[in-house]
């Protein structure tokens, strides 16, 4: 394996398995009385987050403790930003203390791909802002592989917000590399320009979308976008967009229901629907952890040079 | 005992000796050089706080790390808030990363409560609103005990604001069930109305709750409340209800002294009284560790079912 | 050695050497592909920052790790100082948990002193106010000896606001006893009044400074200080005071140039010098682990009464 997970394309198709198999073996780990292993013991992991993120940092220090690592909390917002340092020194500075990994959320895209140049610790990124977010990739695949035994041939419909999606990118990356037919749908304002390019069928019919799909993944529509001119108000949104018992009845018989999360209940996604017979959305959650265990145990020990 | 310590009606009474007797040999270790015992390893304790309260969160964090298990902070405001997430999806999704415990502090009365009812984690309240805070009373009931080697038939006067006060509420469940007799003494606008119901006997008299009392415990007046229409102002509150040295003749000569913390100096105790030789403050703190770890250690494998 | 580590007359010559000789084998641990030894297992160290600080909160907490202790970090800012809570008390209270060590950061010039007099736990400056830094000069000291094998009869030259530096103060402190010659170096709005009774020789020509100096240590201004009436401009500082390539040309044909970081490139530094081939500002941060490791591992144990 390359020596940092950035995004999706760092990983063969082969290697995009290995981490599913190995995921299995982690979440079982995970369902025993003592849900330690000693794997990564004396292994320094820190976690460097340039955004809250409650979800995912819980996620990745819970892997992290689960495979007996060190890890060290960094919130950057609060210190160094504010004393006016780079993003490349405080990097270097971290990277001088010899960490074995670090785990980077950053809302600028691109900057793990930095800090990986820079660094011979390894890089894992936790989502850069509008780039990637492999991770949440790995596990929507695992999730999706555990209901429907493959990936090849499934039809996933994915709505929302896809302009300014990170989850987008590395969902399409993935599923298209696996054989997945990838619909995406969004209202045009929050449409990107060149999906046809990336092998995707872009719609603005959910219904369209939705319409014999063995897998709908709903993404969030962000505060910021809500009261701004992408879309006209989160009523209207949801009377479009939101995803309601009735829309998913066009689906699949067996239709799995995705979100990544946080959920805006009543703009999205209806509660109906979100805690209903088809959604898999804790199971995600869940999931996220045992492949966030799979990802840190394969990539530890590939510290390597500096570009 | 029950699944969950969300307030000390929980507890039966011999649950509650269970609790402080195994908290005395929890005190012993740490007094030990190496301070940790083996006890809750590959254990996770998520401390969910959407309040900061470094005194609370630092003591059961404490405790968590001498009984070796893995702990996570989670503060709250931040991240998912932000976010617009709903507590329920928040909670939702913490448990489905298969915590063992949750430690949970929040503003509202009743938010642990419905965590426990959602989640087959444990879940410990470590102060929700104007409700309950079950180890503090546990604690403060620990120190008594030490003290005066037993709880029934003592006097106990509680003063301060009553109506706002979580620590209050705990201590007279506790207090009660175990035979103390209970004075609480507040001005008018900071009594509660039904306390008498509660078997408490009421008082806006310092000296009459004082007088030939065995433990005296002064809670918080809160900053909020200090310059609003509850207190005319901090120095006429240290006048008719503040606890001075004068005062605390009145009550027995072996009388304790305690208070929650944090203290406000000259508004409801004199630093003659929180230093003085009858003020058992410190101890208090020291023995919520022991308290929280003999809790842990109680509740520690008795994850079930959620309702 | 003393109990605490508050300053660097707390330790004698021979403690110094002893630090710096530790140090080397501390930081051979960090080397190892399992950074982590049994040292200090079942000790708890807590982590006190009443100012946020990353890089120096990280070096602490990741030697700390190393050394298999258990870590608390408590940032003050959001919590007990919101309610009114005095230093004292808030100390008191940590210390009634019983913690083994506390390193504190602080605002206060002076406020870990107090701390170490109330507490039997040891106490580590880890910076008060604009009085001391006592582990960054020895990481200093460290990386100076590494480079030249020796510290007397060096000439040091340390350049930028030497007024509101605890830097300079703890370095001044260390390689004077040591036996180095140190000049300081700034504009006459940055100078501290008494310098040369401490033994240091004071100059506003950073050329003078400069010329013929076996080690430059280069001192941030801090952003508060840009744009009031200590400086003109940053840019003006930058023409005055900053480290140029040419400037460096000076010093000797070996010169190291050292920052304690953050650094603000183009004020006090330019980039050519501080990314170029006589910088050792990132071995700085590296050897800072391995020094504090030394300190906590020289200090354990020595837990005692407070004053």
């Amino acid at each position: 394996m390359k020596k940092d997970l950035l995004s999706i394309d760092d990983l063969t198709t082969d290697e995009i398995l290995l981490v599913l198999d190995t995921a299995e073996a982690m979440r079982e780990i995970g369902q025993r009385p003592i849900k330690k292993v000693p794997t990564l013991r004396g292994k320094t992991i820190v976690n460097l987050f340039y955004e809250p993120s409650t979800r995912t940092r819980t996620s990745f220090e819970i892997a992290e403790k689960r495979l007996s690592a060190d890890t060290l909390n960094i919130a950057v917002a609060a210190s160094s930003v504010l004393k006016g340092e780079t993003l490349v020194d405080t990097a270097m500075n971290i990277e001088a203390m010899a960490p074995d990994m670090i785990v980077m959320r950053h809302a600028s895209s691109g900057a793990p791909h930095l800090l990986a140049r820079l660094c011979r610790s390894v890089i894992i990124n936790a989502g850069d802002g509008m780039h990637e977010h492999p991770t949440q990739a790995l596990l929507d695949a695992f999730t999706i592989r555990e209901h429907k035994k493959r990936l090849d041939g499934l039809k996933v419909a994915i709505v929302g917000d896809l302009l300014h999606s990170r989850v987008l990118r590395s969902n399409v990356h993935l599923l298209n590399r696996m054989g997945a037919e990838v619909w995406a749908c969004a209202p045009p304002t929050l449409m990107p320009a060149n999906l046809a390019g990336f092998g995707v069928r872009p719609t603005t019919s959910v219904d369209e979308a939705v319409d014999g799909a063995d897998v709908v993944m709903m993404l969030r529509i962000q505060h910021e976008r809500m009261h701004g001119h992408f879309i006209p108000s989160t009523r209207e949104y949801y009377t479009l967009f939101g995803l309601t018992a009735e829309r998913v009845k066009r689906a699949k018989p067996d239709v799995i229901i995705m979100h990544p999360g946080p959920m805006n209940r009543g703009v999205e996604i209806d509660s109906d629907v979100a805690d209903g017979p088809f959604s898999v959305i804790l199971e995600q959650v869940a999931n996220g952890v045992a492949v966030r265990m799979a990802v840190l145990y394969l990539l530890a020990g590939q510290e390597g040079e500096a570009d």
